[in-house]
């Protein structure tokens, strides 16, 4: 399969321009599953949760959920794409799994990164996976490459791909996916914007150079560094099943849970 | 506090030689906490479970142990070294935790690597942390860093620099380590060893660059890629007790294990 990521440069606030780019930037590429940035509707530095609200849409009747059932329809592939979501009176940082017959998943940010605080509800959804056919996929947002239980919980059930739609603001998040491909085994798809939000005297700049991972760690594909792209690699999923190290490891079967404190995992 | 590794470049089976090696890399440097590679006193291409029982030693009464606790009470410092230990018909890939006043603790691989498993006994006791008095420290051996679990479980009790006697053949170790010390906000010291082994036609290559790592992921220092080596580095362990990420994140706190699939901790 075609795996792909689309790396953009988002104008605040302006949804419509948004879905454009990402559409442009697709242009006539093809590929079977594609990520897209984390809040990649909308960008990023939102004022507080009335911002949230007034931005947010539901799902999967809002605009930007049809706009990407539609164009899944007419491409014939799949996507994972970060919008906000409202819920009632709940606003998420959320990511959105769609596919040609329509909404498939999604994913409400589990660890919130410093004043999404402010601005979101912590996501109450639990961990889950996607199986499209194919690949079954796991999506997690951004700032949880910081707690390896995310990645951890979704491998365990079953992921072969992580989509990792983000807004990095620090330079570790690409490195750090190297290791969390290759402690899980699995291949990983950060798709991340680039650009700078200035809002209030505060001025955040995002770091591009988006990465697919592969099962041991390899470098795929990557992104620029500084303007929007778009990348495809061909992989197998499949590689991600056989989790043997050598003869004797396994990326799960040599974990020793019974030595592990048990506040790694209480559900 | 001053932090040391010692990198060494063993001859297997000659003990006697491998600990002078060790003293004499130390030489006049002072240092608070010496950390030796996994293995240290041996070397590593044992050819099976007898030649490790034929190496093995007790601890504390055994020749290795015994050196160390007249090296930590000559100059007066805490150290953690690697060796082969046998405890009645059992022997493990340990590491001993030496003070001035003697043996304050061990740890048996928890995570044996690839023959290992033919070698060893699994380890069989619990990630321990030892309170030295001038920090906090908890011990894992070198492909532990593999399973985010064990370096987790060791902060989580409450260490503040992780100890991890190493002897890395792939290049994954060192880059993985910088993940393993952001993701826990924690110190870590590995110490590596170099040189190459070549036993029934098999040859193995260890590839030095021991390092120490800061909570925030910073490289503060690092070994020679090819030859003994001997560095230290001063640390203020307490820095490992603030989990702060920012004001609204935190290491511990903004986990939220509700979410985490059971089967990460179940001890």
């Amino acid at each position: 399969m075609i795996l792909g990521i689309v790396q953009t440069n988002p104008e605040f606030g302006n949804v419509d321009r948004n879905l454009k780019e990402i559409e442009e930037l697709i242009g006539p590429r093809e590929a079977d599953l594609w990520i897209m940035p984390e809040l990649a509707t909308t960008g990023y530095e939102l004022r507080g949760r009335e911002e949230s609200l007034e931005l947010s849409e539901e799902v999967p009747n809002g605009k930007s959920s049809k706009w990407l059932h539609r164009l899944c329809k007419e491409k014939n592939f799949y996507a994972v794409m970060g919008l906000i979501e409202r819920d009632g009176d709940q606003v998420y940082n959320g990511s959105i799994v769609m596919g040609p017959k329509g909404l498939i998943g999604r994913y409400r940010k589990i660890h919130l990164y410093d004043k999404e605080n402010l601005r979101f509800d912590k996501g109450d959804i639990p961990f889950m996976v996607h199986d499209l056919g194919i690949a079954r996929i796991g999506v997690m947002i951004c700032f949880d490459w910081r707690f390896p239980e995310a990645m951890r919980t979704l491998c365990l059930r079953g992921a072969q791909i992580i989509a990792h739609p983000s807004n990095l603001v620090l330079p570790y998040g690409q490195a750090a996916m190297v290791t969390r491909c290759l402690e899980n085994h699995v291949f990983a798809a950060t798709a991340n914007r680039v650009g700078t939000e200035a809002r209030d005297g505060r001025t955040v700049s995002f770091t591009g150079r988006s990465v697919v991972i592969g099962t041991k760690g390899e470098l795929l594909v990557s992104g620029a560094l500084a303007s929007a792209d778009c990348m495809t690699v061909e992989i197998d999923p499949a590689k991600a099943d056989d989790k043997a190290i050598h003869h004797y490891d396994d990326t799960f079967g040599s974990r020793r849970p019974e030595f592990y404190d048990k506040r790694l995992g209480l559900e």
